[in-house]
């Protein structure tokens, strides 16, 4: 175990400890790598049924993966924050650091949240280096997402009684360079399945689901 | 999956997501239930020594653990967070709720950190029912965690240099009803090793090793 020295933040005083078991070691426990899957999009895109979608395909395949929900999470470790935009800042920061934390733990993260600015985006890429950030667009449009508003809230941001809604009143930033991005196909929506399988695709070919 | 509507502290609007792949399938996955070890102790008691000689024990049984260390967690996460009551007790919230997420998703994490009052402690617990919060309490007497002093804490701390240390200026509240209580036996310190052993005897006994 090492212990080093440092000063950061608001921190003084604060070790850094490190361990004999390390993340190649569990990688090689698990037989996959460590990594945060990003899903973006707007409410109604389909970002929670891939999740899920993922989640069960990467199972079905042997794999660890977990879902960070940014809704879920807003009843646990986000609870004591709202909707400004420093909150809505801080609580990406907080989704970002737990999905490290994952990844560095072996799993493949699947992290699953409007999160509409670029910039939010980009500060939790820069926590995860060697291609273990991997952003997905879900490149829906506003009207298809309006029209199936399975939770009201679109109906609700129209009439005024949720301000700052993304879509609406409040930007949505896309992606300038996700790794991957799905989108409607001659009109139509890429199913659950569909959506997963490309996801597995691309984790397989960059080597994630295999620890070596 | 299945959305459900709430309305939880600052949230409003939040649905929660349930997905396929439960935590069962994941402790199956990994043979093994998840579960937070709480370690909890003076500066010096012996915390992250523990933390480690438990990872590398599990490692060696091929089960999956991973540690939450209070002081990498400030480089993060917690990065944010200062050394005030409420900061303090912010910190060890977000361990807990982390600490939850992980054994969720199947892991035993081995949370290491000073958390000095029973409240904060006691919060944590009240967040994993069924027995998955495992409390070891490392009950070294402070003379002989001073004697060691292997960051040169408890020297700061007496010549004033920092305030509101725990254990010289500030309270630690001994655990009334942890699970573990690991302490010195005929004047000597049990070995880390002795002390994973005791730690995952415990884990293996409450059934925690495997999934069924």
């Amino acid at each position: 175990m090492n212990s080093l020295m440092s000063s950061i933040g608001n921190s003084t005083n604060i070790f850094w400890h490190d361990c004999a078991v390390g993340k190649t070691d569990r990688q090689k426990l698990l037989d996959q790598k460590g990594c945060l899957v990003w899903i973006t999009g707007l409410s109604g895109s389909g970002k929670s049924t891939l999740a899920c979608s993922l989640d069960r395909e990467l199972y079905s395949r042997g794999k660890l993966s977990y879902i960070l929900d940014g809704d879920n999470l807003r009843h646990g470790l986000n609870k004591n924050l709202g909707f400004s935009a420093e909150d809505r800042a801080e609580n990406i920061r907080r989704v970002g650091e737990v999905g490290k934390l994952f990844a560095d733990a072996g799993l493949i993260c699947i992290a699953s949240l409007i999160s509409p600015y670029r910039k939010d985006r980009d500060a939790c890429r820069a926590m995860l280096p060697d291609q273990r950030f991997i952003e997905v667009f879900m490149n829906m449009p506003l009207e298809v997402c309006e029209e199936r508003d399975a939770k009201g809230l679109y109906k609700l941001a129209r009439a005024g009684k949720i301000k700052g809604f993304t879509g609406i009143d409040d930007p949505y930033e896309p992606p300038l360079d996700s790794e991957i991005e799905l989108k409607m196909v001659n009109g139509s929506c890429p199913t659950p399945s569909e959506m997963a399988g490309q996801v597995a695709s691309y984790l397989g070919k960059n080597g994630l689901l295999r620890h070596g």
